[in-house]
């Protein structure tokens, strides 16, 4: 549709990522109100064509299509009880961040109050906001989602629906927090080693990205495949034989005076699936291990 | 040089690795000496043109070059000092899988018999070997590198002198070795995280990938610039406010109830970054963590 269109929206919150949001909506046409705890936050929109609403309350009342960016859900529950039953009948898109558990506490919270709830979780910086490739992930009624799928292309072309748990956004967000945490701090682990020997990472990172590109990466929808089958075959090298080298990581790095804490985790994991009689499978068997509480 | 100029060979060791090493050298047309403690894998080789030694000190007598490729390095020496002076003047590279401790050790030990002596790590399967492709790191004296520099690329096209060190192949092994496993198990948690709700490894794998290509790794090369600098910038996003999101990745891991040690690994050494006066620096300040023995 030509922007004359567009939905109008309300963006509530404008830390640097509420007022990305607010732009993008702008940039794509949106008639866009905003209202953020300190005003000032809006003048930038403002001179780009936003709406600075006076109160919350007026701002949820201009659009019915409400995305909220805020502190925390704490602070997006305590602005919207503010508002008593005005909110009823919008549609509140939070994408504020927290865990599954408060998105879906939330989304109960909501539907008590007849709102309209989508839990969303955004895996961009601010500066990606608005493109084609910028992803959110979407939880809560699909015919909700529906309904709104085609304003909210334009905060992230790369939108993802997820189905109708709303704590399942921020599942994938911890989830994709945790893997990228736990590369970098095991590259950053290996620097160490390195290091502690005078190595310049600037020396190893070429071994360390072929690493990652031929022998690391590769592995990886290997290991996917695996855990949906439950079964972890032994791809030439058994986890038995290859805690031999795990041992020689905890080793080194404690000879090389190095913090231990996460090769130790690592080889007491591959322990408890070779107790467990993994130690003919492959490395994916520790799955077994990971899923499941351990103490 | 042709292949009738190439130097003789020994290999000492016949697993998987050490026959794969055997093989590449006979393909390049080395005179090749193999032993191995039980004779019966020497055949396929001796098929190919290997002469088969009788005594370990046969093999060792064949050849000025002596590719040892065994269980451990308790092994190695055991195998050496049962020969008395007879390694005097070859030069043992030592390809078994250790710790950088015991490389050195061995180096010392081998200095003291007369035997040059250099260290190695493979970093690649025994289908790889021969290959261009293949990295074999090595460490010890410059000139006994050069001097088998030619005879080695046989083995590895890609290998790589590191230093004097003897020490340094077997660290950047195990660097590489925890890195893998680190990011493998990262992968893991998440899985294990979207499949406490159900959704295949599957589902989750096109997200992972994408972020692991766009997200992940572009910042591994910023991480090891920091790390040289030893100042760590906030790229946007300061380690207090991400310490957040991973409290949320430990609280979303105890309530999906999957193995938490991975994510209180991570918080813990954020909190202890910050606790050092780094809240307002980026992720890498962690390493200043990581470096060092943490009780």
């Amino acid at each position: 549709m030509g922007s004359e269109n567009r939905a109008p929206v309300t963006v509530v919150g404008l830390g640097s990522m509420g007022s990305a949001l607010a732009n993008a909506f702008l940039e794509k046409g949106h008639p866009t109100t905003v209202w953020n705890r300190s005003p000032e936050k809006a003048e930038a929109l403002v001179a780009k064509g936003a709406v600075s609403a006076a109160t919350v309350a007026e701002a949820i009342a201009a659009s019915k299509l409400v995305v909220v960016c805020v502190l925390d859900y704490r602070a997006m529950r305590e602005i919207v009880d503010s508002l008593g039953d005005a909110p009823a009948g919008r549609v509140i898109v939070n994408l504020t961040s927290g865990t599954p558990e408060e998105a879906r506490q939330t989304a109960a919270w909501a539907a008590e109050r007849g709102v309209g709830y989508l839990d969303g979780a955004i895996m961009a910086t601010p500066p990606m906001i608005g493109s084609e490739h910028a992803l959110i992930f979407y939880g809560g009624p699909k015919a909700v989602y529906d309904e709104h799928a085609s304003a909210l292309a334009s905060i992230a072309g790369a939108g993802t629906y997820l189905g109708e748990d709303a704590g399942l956004p921020s599942l994938y967000d911890v989830a994709l927090l945790g893997m990228m945490w736990t590369t970098w701090s095991g590259f950053m682990h290996s620097l160490a080693l390195v290091g502690s020997e005078k190595v310049k990472a600037e020396s190893f990172l070429p071994f360390a990205q072929l690493w990652f590109e031929h022998v690391v990466a590769p592995e990886i929808p290997k290991i996917a495949e695996q855990v949906d089958r439950g079964t972890y075959p032994d791809g030439g090298s058994a986890l038995g034989m290859q805690a031999v080298a795990v041992e020689h990581l905890v080793d080194a790095t404690r000879a090389q005076n190095v913090d231990v804490a996460l090769p130790e985790f690592l080889l007491d994991r591959a322990e408890r699936a070779i107790k467990q009689g993994h130690a003919g499978d492959g490395f994916a068997a520790i799955y077994e291990v990971l899923r499941k509480p351990q103490s």
